[in-house]
């Protein structure tokens, strides 16, 4: 028997959610006395079910909303090295059957087994977001499991963003093994070269997600012209100039974003066939439209607008204000992709205001492809719904 | 001005949606007096909102519930074989950028323009499936506007399936061009070469709309034993073979769609890697369970058991029984897929019934991927809801 602390259920709470791969607990489904408080944050205990019945190991974290997260379904179960070593191969196995090279999201949180832990990686070199106290507190040990499993050389923590906040963690980036990378490093996907800061980069440095929705705009950009708005480091524009697009043009409120764009181009060699313009991104658009430009295919990729539910609202005005922008600037028989990563817009909210904002730019257009996140981002089917990447590809008149 | 007759909604009746792309006018919207009764099925009316102004140029069929379905937002347009020329150009541009052969859905209905009107192209021959009165009607301009269009030289009416019915159609199978083909046509899509017999042939001979969702299986597949229930002509199970699987099995109750299987296997030289199995699927995946039988990739891929709301309990729990017995034949770590093309299960009931069933099977799984028809078969905005194929990839523990 292990000699953790218990965290019990409250006996109205319904554990059969858990039993059924449900992977949280909720503040005010389990019994939070005096013991239970005294469990440090990100430390385990045996969850059981209001009869004592022992039902998993959880990390428990009594700061946050969600004070239970389920480790393992086995109640005997000890979390240490050769356990994360375990979730990583599996994780990794799945990774290497689904891409060439070595650059994808190779642990997404709870879907991969290790709750609010999200880890990239880019080659020799992977990034680690610990998003819960647990991964938090271990850093050093997944880490450490990870040069063993991947080969890794640099293992870089990034302890930034709103989720850590929600668990109580502070802000870190550290190098946990390995030499701080000296230069951005150069990522292949989709037949383009990416430029990724994994250092000073948004996020882990590079967005893995979009993968699939890149690819699919590469069957529409041969040959055409392209504007990627919000364009981030690049990545609809230069899997577009991979795919033989006649020139692309980045928009972006960062110059450094838009000197990775540039320097990605470079690689390619398509540094010609680049152009980057740094404004923000309504007002470029509203200059453009005043221009008369159009372009073949038009991408909005935007930061989330509605990231929490209290931001719905406001959120789905923005992305119908996008849309309304960008529908001009579609050549005729042109192609729009409008992206939505906020998880409070659900895809048929985000469809309903795309679709809207196409009509009062003067357009009509039909659908021809949901995108989502890639494969490398699994969900549990309990948490499906709340998928967060969408990418709808309007073909308009 | 044009001599139509006119259909005019009631004053309660809502213009907006039409105005904003909605194709369709329902009986109960319309003012249904002794002249509009008397337009004959599929023929054509100048659409009037209540205060008389003219709005679109609609096909009418009084005796379905679509009383009215937009062809054209000029209410001075003429349909006739230039008009059906401009329509079947605009879908075949998109086709032709979107594959390197000709072989897709080349117009599908409403969301290309021309409602209720499906064409398959398969090369030089077409296989049109006229759904809605006006297209049965013109079926020979269609023809023939086809051929101009597109060079194919034969053209095969095939006037079968429900969407018919609810029209007041009959069945009808007719070779409008060229000469009825002697052999089934050899089809290449995603690497592999599926047999269709176009006349003989469920649907147009071949189903196009799963081919993404084949060719994500196709990542999964490499050097996999794979199992393909309700394999119809072996869709999933000769494009895992086509990505280098080591041994796939067909199960269907057809033999005549398990001999094209078997013919498609020849072709790739892939014949001595394929099993067939005429069965009923339920049966055989008991059978296997008990035998003992496990496969690295599952498909199962059935008809329609909801196409209708009043069948859809009957239809999810359909579907939960396939996930249920499906689900104990995946081997460990290994992926099933799970596909639903029935109108009335919408995503969330169907991932619902298929994550139950996987538990009920003694198994948990992760979803990876959540696919969809592909590009070739456009959905409008305001129909987006229906969109009726769903291909859930779980990776099982």
């Amino acid at each position: 028997m292990t000699d953790l602390p218990v965290l019990r259920l409250r006996p109205k709470s319904k554990p059969q959610a858990i039993r059924h791969g449900f992977p949280w607990v909720f503040a005010d489904e389990a019994v939070l006395d005096r013991r239970s408080r005294n469990i440090p944050a990100g430390g385990f205990a045996v969850l059981e079910d209001a009869e004592r019945n022992a039902m998993a190991v959880v990390t428990v974290n009594p700061q946050s909303k969600i004070v239970g997260r389920v480790m393992d379904a086995d109640p005997q179960a000890v979390i240490d090295g050769g356990w994360l070593s375990a979730k990583l191969a599996r994780a990794l196995q799945m990774r290497e059957r689904l891409y060439d090279a070595p650059f994808y999201r190779l642990v997404h949180a709870e879907a991969d087994g290790l709750p609010g832990l999200v880890i990239d990686r880019f080659g020799d070199a992977a990034v680690i977001q610990p998003n819960a106290a647990w991964a938090d507190r271990m850093a050093d040990q997944i880490a450490e499991a990870l040069v063993q499993v991947t080969g890794v050389t640099t293992v870089i923590l990034n302890g930034q963003g709103r989720a850590r906040g929600l668990e109580g963690l502070e802000e870190r980036m550290e190098v946990l093994r390995g030499h701080t990378p000296s230069e951005p490093v150069a990522v292949p996907m989709n037949g383009a070269t990416y430029l990724a800061d994994l250092l000073g980069g948004q996020k882990t440095g590079l967005f893995f997600d979009q993968r699939p929705n890149q690819a699919f705009a590469q069957r529409l950009a041969k040959g055409a012209t392209v504007l990627d708005v919000f364009s981030h480091v690049g990545g609809f524009a230069l899997a577009a100039l991979a795919a033989g697009a006649a020139h692309a043009t980045c928009v972006d409120g960062s110059a450094a974003a838009l000197d990775l764009a540039k320097g990605g181009a470079g690689r390619m060699g398509a540094a010609d066939r680049l152009e980057t313009v740094q404004s923000d991104a309504f007002k470029a658009m509203e200059r453009m439209a005043e221009e008369g430009r159009r372009f073949d295919l038009v991408v909005c990729d935007p930061p989330a607008f509605a990231p929490s539910k209290p931001a719905l609202d406001a959120g789905l005005r923005a992305y119908e204000r996008v849309a309304k922008l960008a529908a001009p600037l579609v050549a005729p028989g042109g192609y729009l992709v409008l992206c939505s990563c906020s998880h409070a817009a659900d895809l048929t909210a985000f469809r309903n205001v795309s679709a809207r904002g196409i009509g009062r730019g003067g357009r009509r257009g039909v659908l021809i492809h949901t995108g989502q996140a890639g494969p490398d981002h699994p969900t549990l089917p309990q948490l499906a719904e709340t998928g967060y990447l969408k990418a709808l590809f309007f073909r308009l008149d």
